[in-house]
């Protein structure tokens, strides 16, 4: 295991340090390979085919990433479910057929407990996936599976989200029976990662300086990035203080498009896929409306007009691209609080485990 | 069916005039019962017990609705599907055992016309619900149920909103079988709603002239309420410009509180059910981070320390508050465009029917 590159200190370092730290966080994940190739198969070999993904803030992100990863490796319907229907009004679906998979950093987080619990009784194959496998969420659910990102010290989560994105494609890779090609590749993803992270750094270092009194920014992408899109903006709220609200590239024309200006600063995850035509023309509505348009992304540089192009390397198949589309927001986050003066490791108001109802 | 009241000419006029025929609206929508009670009947014998919903914008928030709606009544899972998945991923789910929903006031949303036909091909049975039933999207699904919201001449939608969530109820009743209940529930709300309009009104009148330079908000809402949250933040981005982030009350718990200050207002939609004690812990939350609070829905009065409150009467079942709160936002949005000097009707880069990508 690679040491993570020495970063400064003072506020926001954790936040930092543990960004560098993901590389090695994924390697971590991969020793655990033999696990998830186990429950992958107990839940196919059960027929239980309809995914239901709980967790809130970074994790219902990653969730959105589980949507794509389970439809396009074993094709099944994979969805993030409402947790209120089932631990608030208590509304009692049958859940034979269905996987729970139930994530939280700490494991603590006291509804998605509530949530697993009912599913277990309700009929669902019930597995946590959590960075502390002797935790109450991991007690509740027949199954654990650790997310061996390691200690996160930050209250703004990377490794954390990182290592939930490719755990949930680890564990729909074997559930079609594609494990060992996707774990290589996570592995190859990075090394990537880890060779691009100084470079990427800098120059979100050098974007951040300019944003340094932008208050609303939209963050777009689509399908397989429409996760990232949502991580980035809610690093952007919680360590920038920036109204950043997250949308797909379609959902930004029907009706928000209206509100940018040249103050309105709109974030861009381009991937080389089959969305990339719809990202292409989000980015020409936003270029129209005289908004600054940031472009990042393997396919970034299909953005025409944009004032800031982040590219990261493309990796081994397209579905592991938001492991490293990601870190350009984490790291523009990062350097943007630095900017503004805030502490992305503390802030305020938050703490690291959430027990909000 | 009673005349709308009168409203004042001029920008805007469109969306406030429509906002006042939705009780006219739901009464239009209750003359297709009987196509309602045959369509959701058709999906429970077919064991299509799997609701798949897609949409864009003002559909896609009302599919939020749908969620609680086929959770609550027919105790069927509902999701918001990825169109993405479907359209542009091909990816081939198999989809017997669904009942596909799409809405599009239009019918002429493109990707929402491609879901259906690929949906259709997979097995799914397919519905569309939409203000022309003569439209190709009409065209391409098994079935086509109308929305009957009438003409909507403003962009920014209103009664097709309030149409949509009261014909997923009605579908979702009548696949539970108690349709009838339901229906005369909507009827008795359309009067409720007719009544409380002239003084919510006035009400959000005067708080918009307070509002006017607000930048950015939240719309905190959960569970049934979170589409009125979504819909309310949807209002607020394309009518008045306002950066507005819909969240779940535990959502913003999960890291966007941080981003909070007195000039960064939270409109809250409190209902009287289960969720209600949630709400309340997010309301203090915000008043903690010394943001102004507005409160709305049936339950308004339960969040204590709110600067605004816009109550609005308690439904015959808590399933249609959303029918009701969603009036708030909606005549809030179109007094804090006119303070702000802007036409509601026309938002600048936007049109009627979206056929964006």
């Amino acid at each position: 295991m690679s040491l993570p590159e020495p970063v400064a200190s003072g506020p926001g370092t954790d936040f930092l340090t543990e960004i560098h730290e993901q590389p090695a966080a994924l390697r971590a994940l991969l020793e655990h390979e033999a696990a998830y190739a186990r429950v992958a198969t107990a839940a196919r070999e059960r027929g239980a085919t309809t995914v239901r993904m709980v967790g809130h803030g970074s994790s219902d992100n990653a969730s959105s990433y589980g949507v794509y990863a389970f439809g396009l490796l074993p094709r099944w319907t994979a969805l993030r479910d409402s947790i209120t229907l089932t631990a608030y009004y208590d509304a009692g679906l049958d859940m034979t057929g269905s996987t729970v998979i139930a994530l939280s950093q700490s494991g603590r987080t006291p509804d998605v407990i509530d949530y697993v619990e009912r599913a277990r009784r309700s009929g669902a194959f019930t597995v946590a996936l959590t960075n502390d496998i002797g935790s109450d969420l991991a007690g509740a659910a027949e199954e654990v599976l650790p997310l061996a990102a390691g200690a996160e010290r930050s209250v703004a989560a990377s490794k954390t989200y990182m290592n939930q994105i490719a755990a949930l494609g680890l564990f729909a890779a074997y559930a079609a029976t594609e494990g060992r090609v996707f774990a290589a590749g996570v592995r190859a993803t990075a090394d990537l990662l880890e060779g691009a992270i100084p470079a990427l750094e800098e120059e979100a270092k050098q974007v951040a300086l300019t944003f340094a009194s932008v208050g609303r920014m939209f963050v777009v992408g689509r399908g397989i990035e429409f996760a990232t899109a949502r991580e980035t903006a809610l690093k952007l709220l919680e360590t920038c203080r920036v109204a950043a609200e997250p949308l797909t590239a379609t959902a930004l024309a029907h009706g928000p498009v209206a509100a940018l200006d040249p103050l309105f600063p709109v974030w861009t995850i381009a991937s080389d896929d089959e969305t990339l035509p719809a990202v292409i023309e989000a980015a020409e509505r936003v270029r129209a409306a005289g908004a600054t348009l940031v472009a990042s992304g393997d396919a970034a540089e299909a953005l025409t007009g944009a004032a800031y192009v982040l590219p990261v390397p493309k990796p081994p198949a397209p579905l592991l691209s938001p492991l490293l589309s990601v870190v350009s927001g984490q790291l523009f986050a990062s350097s943007l609080a630095r900017a503004r003066g805030l502490d992305a490791d503390h802030p305020v108001g938050l703490s690291k485990v959430t027990l909000a109802r």
